[in-house]
């Protein structure tokens, strides 16, 4: 099967112009097919605060009321993905920028939650794999935003590393997918103050263990969590590291490479 | 040959949610394939204002610098792009939203005008003729954001009356393409304070005649002038008239039909 590269970049390095040219420059190079998902939570703070319009955090999780939403489908969609677009393109790749909306590629619902109410959140219900496929198949690259919609015309905000790996299992029949979750630190460390101490591969005792002496904590364990959800659903490899050295990720030299 | 219609919504309908749902419901109902394209300029100008960014017009055109870039980037490309393609999803249409740098959609150069420097603003080099019809042929509703970008990693910000003209033109060879320029007034007007005043048909001579004598005026004319430059290069009908008539404009009962 043909490989597919599943790259999911997260907030601080799309708030950073330097950082993300190195990245989509390493972007460009990947070697068959390739899919990006991106954050941006930072610009999506910063714009809200410029507006005057206060930010509602829950257990740390932004509460998307409706200025919120529209301040993310903005960021998002609009000035994130297209400048993204817009870098590849010069690079010489075909991308093209999908939010979950476009093509009906993400149809998500409002998050029911009776003990928080996160407002515009979406979980996601499904994906539509074919238009993948279709858009895979003439070999362009796809920069997607991590907005989708419950299908009766609202947007939602959804969880960019569940959205990568709810890609990455959607096409594990069709390719042999490899998931990279690119974010601020080496990989998983087994001291957070410590960068050298990133773990080289990390299977599930280990991960039940490094949680149980609070080692693996906060914002880790859904991404780990993502990770073996995509490990259990035909994925054939994921790995966590620093987005910057996204080659490194790619061919196994940096990371912490997630296993069964 | 099968037909297109290439259908321009102008800011004022953009801003209002009730007309707004009324022309997409009209435009969810269009037998053939369809391509809407989009403006949004009276809310990038209030997001502007929100911010606290002084926007600079000169002779009716906003001059696009960095902050102005990244904003309408934003609205037109993120906020009301997503949001028109969730209207159309949701009346069941299989929309996709696209910028003029997705796919390398529309690629454009900065424009060069020794006396104003109109900043990041594009004017139209080259249209991905064969990315549209690979889309449309999937019966695929296209929702065009007025955003560009020049090959370089630099996204311009370009008329959406001209991106219509220059989308309906490319494709004129390979549909019988129908432009549609939906806006705020009943069509081109013989006494602008009088909306019964509509012009049915406009021919050449008729509009030298009535530019001369100063009844067509200001925005009209480059509106007239893209219409004009789509039937001289293929496009079989040009139809200006009120947004939210959609369906009259299309069957010919309302509006101004421009003829050669």
């Amino acid at each position: 099967m043909e490989s597919l590269y599943v790259i999911k970049i997260g907030g601080n390095i799309v708030d950073n112009p330097a950082l993300l040219t190195t990245c989509l420059q390493a972007f460009a190079q990947v070697k068959g097919q390739a899919i990006l998902v991106h954050g941006g939570g930072k610009m999506a703070t910063s714009m809200a605060e410029s507006m005057g319009l206060e930010q509602t955090m829950i257990e740390g999780r932004r509460v998307t009321d409706e200025a919120s939403l529209k301040i993310v489908t903005m960021v998002y969609a609009g000035y994130i993905n297209k400048n993204i677009v817009a870098q590849l393109q010069a690079a010489g790749l075909d991308a093209i920028g999908l939010s979950g909306v476009d093509g009906n590629l993400i149809q998500a619902h409002q998050r029911i939650n009776a003990a928080i109410d996160f407002g515009f959140v979406g979980d996601i219900d499904q994906i539509n794999t074919n238009l993948l496929i279709e858009l895979l198949s003439k070999n362009r690259r796809l920069v997607i935003a991590p907005i989708t919609h419950d299908g009766r015309g609202q947007l939602l905000n959804t969880n960019a590393d569940t959205i990568a790996q709810s890609l990455a299992t959607a096409l594990a029949a069709s390719y042999q997918v490899h998931l990279i979750y690119g974010f601020e630190k080496e990989g998983v460390l087994k001291d957070v103050n410590e960068p050298s101490s990133v773990i080289l591969r990390l299977d599930r005792p280990s991960y039940a263990a490094l949680k149980a002496q609070k080692i693996i904590v906060d914002g880790m364990i859904p991404k780990i969590d993502n990770a073996y959800q995509a490990l259990d659903n035909g994925v054939a490899s994921v790995v966590i590291g620093k987005a910057e050295k996204l080659n490194e990720l790619i061919n196994g030299t940096a990371g912490t490479t997630i296993q069964l």
